[in-house]
């Protein structure tokens, strides 16, 4: 399977994946000074979101980057691309 | 945001939901005739794998549907989108 | 490993895993009468909402019943270990 | 809610985390050095387990914990806990 080519979509998934081990040391600090256990798989419960997140959107670009470039659209096909995709990406962000 | 509008996607939809429905009563039946916990758990597992197939399965149909709707593409693009979107339900499946 | 041997344990049980079925069988309904992708994906979330609270309830009614039968504690004891298995089923019900 | 007191324990979750963090930070460089999409999935996947089981880990300590100092239960009970949350272990490790 091919692999995200677009610098912008790397470095916005970099930038998600960079918040979420944020985060994710947040909860080690929590851990560390001796934070409520519910406090603290509230932040993990925050890690995997962030997560989950992320994972949504690289297969939304991904899926953006295959069909731009396998399908070539023209300006309004590559609007209505966009539309659905944006869809997805709401469809995808409803169950997890 | 649209239906599926396409039967057999409908169809092969609720199949899987109708299958995650009898996976559902059969865990009813194991609470009832007293089975392990564990057992029990493991049988809830498969109920929640299924039904997160079904969710993966409806939104790639959702995208052909929009996709071959919206683009019209001819028959070269409508094989490479068929592509595109085997990937995505590979990808989908990879993450849950 | 050993099953639900009370009998409101189950029942309970049972109540929590006909409800999830009845709100699946709601999700094929919304299929059949054409309700749009988004909606169905809201109730499959839910579905699975429901299933993941029967899990985390059928895991605490274990342990309670493990725990009351094998330490058979004192009054005084028995509070304090639904004090404490209070406070792990919210810790259980904030991941998923 | 009562944070983790044991000293084991909490260096058994930081070390779980900060594997996490080491898998997480492997994603990030795979983002960079162009890795597959399917690649990256697959290691999205893995860090969320980790994180999960971490979670898992920190629920059956804090029990152990809680129900040790307020339950203070001898030598033979002591064992009885212990083995009732191996089994809980068991189970948490079943769904997710």
């Amino acid at each position: 399977m091919a692999q995200l080519s677009d610098e912008s979509a790397r470095t916005d998934l970099l930038n998600r994946l960079k918040r979420a081990e944020g985060q994710l040391r947040g909860v080690q600090r929590m851990v560390e000074s001796g934070d409520s256990c519910l406090a603290i798989a509230g932040q993990m419960a925050a890690v995997r979101k962030a997560l989950d997140a992320a994972y949504v959107r690289m297969t939304v670009c991904f899926m953006q980057q295959e069909l731009q470039s396998r399908l070539a659209p023209d300006a309004k096909r590559g609007q209505e691309l966009t539309a659905v995709l944006d869809e997805v990406q709401t469809l995808l962000g409803k169950v997890r």
